[in-house]
């Protein structure tokens, strides 16, 4: 009863077919003399470390991971990056799909491939920047218990997390001292005490009030527009925007803004 | 002639596994809720970009690419990535299977990831940076026609190589003024001329003699020796010494090089 009539071609094909899918995995790809086919198993992901100026205090995005390996624990906003999506393009398409945001400026920083750092398998993944100021991009979507972390309050992370998130505040740290990003946070008139605030905030240390100035000023780049706070619960201070255009023509002339 | 007995158990099995290894084509990773063997399709490799310094010219190290697409093209030093291997591991293998040479510090600048970038499939690429002087580094290794091409001669390069050279030395660039990794390729003691020849080449510009001088004393890191260049084929200018536990005090101190 377990014999039948069976047609030798089709059997044939059947094997060869076996036998070629057995051996290449990934089709398509021996276009070099060596077969390569071997080194098509990574996975790529998307990490987004999105910081968020809220209040004097920075914060980040995080969400609760999937994983049961890390029930309870919090991440980064992440995802698989699709084999035919280019890993810009896919940091843009997880943070709109984990929160609703779309613009938002991302900025590639870090690669991380530690074996072993994702229980899937071997996934190597891009950590990605952002810098927003809360009150202005509200979330859309709260999946996953998306909300706003201190970044103060931050011990542990699932996965490698910890190690990315580090990496990528250490590099808006030095982002912030480097390029005017920060004026993009602050109102367009703003005091001295709000800029001040912002950097000690970001930089997570206190700065000395007389030196800040005088160093801010030096720059050239803001302009005083003979107004004062108002409504403020301290003495008010003088306004100031930040001069765009000077800053610009300053910065194409500059050699080395010899900083060490 | 094309029939003959055939167990139907055996095409079930041949069946089964000819599915099995049509869907998975990556075996042993399924550990989450969803099939997520799809995305472990991308191949990984590391390209090295080696910057050298050499008799007031920047240089890059390039060899000749093996594949018949590229023919007579230069490429960037680098190789795929094995499925049990660090990214930052692997950039330094490259390095030392191409070059030979092994104490060179590389450091990681960008991912590269655009769709049809390789033709063997879907490589995305770990670039790295390493900055060295030519005279106390010598290659080991000369397959693949491996020199030293003049940085201002580089016109076009193989793959999507060019595009991440160019990112590379932005990236050089921008270090060299943040950090003092340019007094690694001189000798200990050095003249002004020297230093601000090596800022020329490696920026790329002509810099006013007055103002680098300035701005190099002003960042009190110079420490003047008291001894005179000598047998030199112009009038023998004064030597210095970079103060490396000075500049590791005043970066501690530092707040923000407001450098914009």
């Amino acid at each position: 009863m377990f014999s039948r009539q069976c047609n030798p071609l089709i059997l044939k094909t059947i094997f060869f077919i076996l036998n070629m899918s057995l051996q290449n995995k990934v089709p398509n790809i021996n276009t070099t003399k060596v077969d390569i086919s071997k080194y098509f198993g990574f996975a790529i992901s998307v990490d987004c470390v999105v910081f968020g100026y809220d209040k004097q205090a920075l914060k980040v995005l995080l969400i609760k991971s999937d994983l049961p390996q890390y029930r309870d624990e919090w991440s980064l906003l992440g995802d698989l990056v699709q084999l035919d999506e280019d890993i810009d393009a896919a940091s843009y398409r997880v943070l709109n799909d984990r929160t609703g945001l779309k613009d938002v400026y991302l900025e590639q920083v870090k690669t991380f491939s530690e074996i072993g750092r994702h229980p899937a398998g071997r996934v190597v993944t891009v950590a990605f920047n952002a810098l927003l100021n809360v009150k202005n991009h509200q979330l859309k979507i709260l999946n996953n218990e998306l909300h706003w972390h201190d970044v103060k309050d931050i011990q542990s992370l699932a996965f490698d997390h910890k190690i990315i998130f580090d990496t990528c505040l250490e590099r808006l740290k030095k982002k912030i001292q480097e390029e005017p990003i920060i004026f993009n946070l602050l109102e367009h008139k703003f005091s001295l005490r709000d800029l001040q605030n912002l950097y000690e905030t970001i930089l997570g240390i206190s700065l000395d009030r007389r030196n800040f100035r005088k160093k801010l000023f030096a720059t050239g780049f803001l302009t005083d527009i003979n107004q004062m706070e108002q409504n403020v619960p301290h003495r008010p201070g003088k306004l100031y925007t930040f001069n765009h255009t000077k800053y610009a023509e300053i910065k194409k002339k500059m050699f080395v803004g010899i900083n060490f």
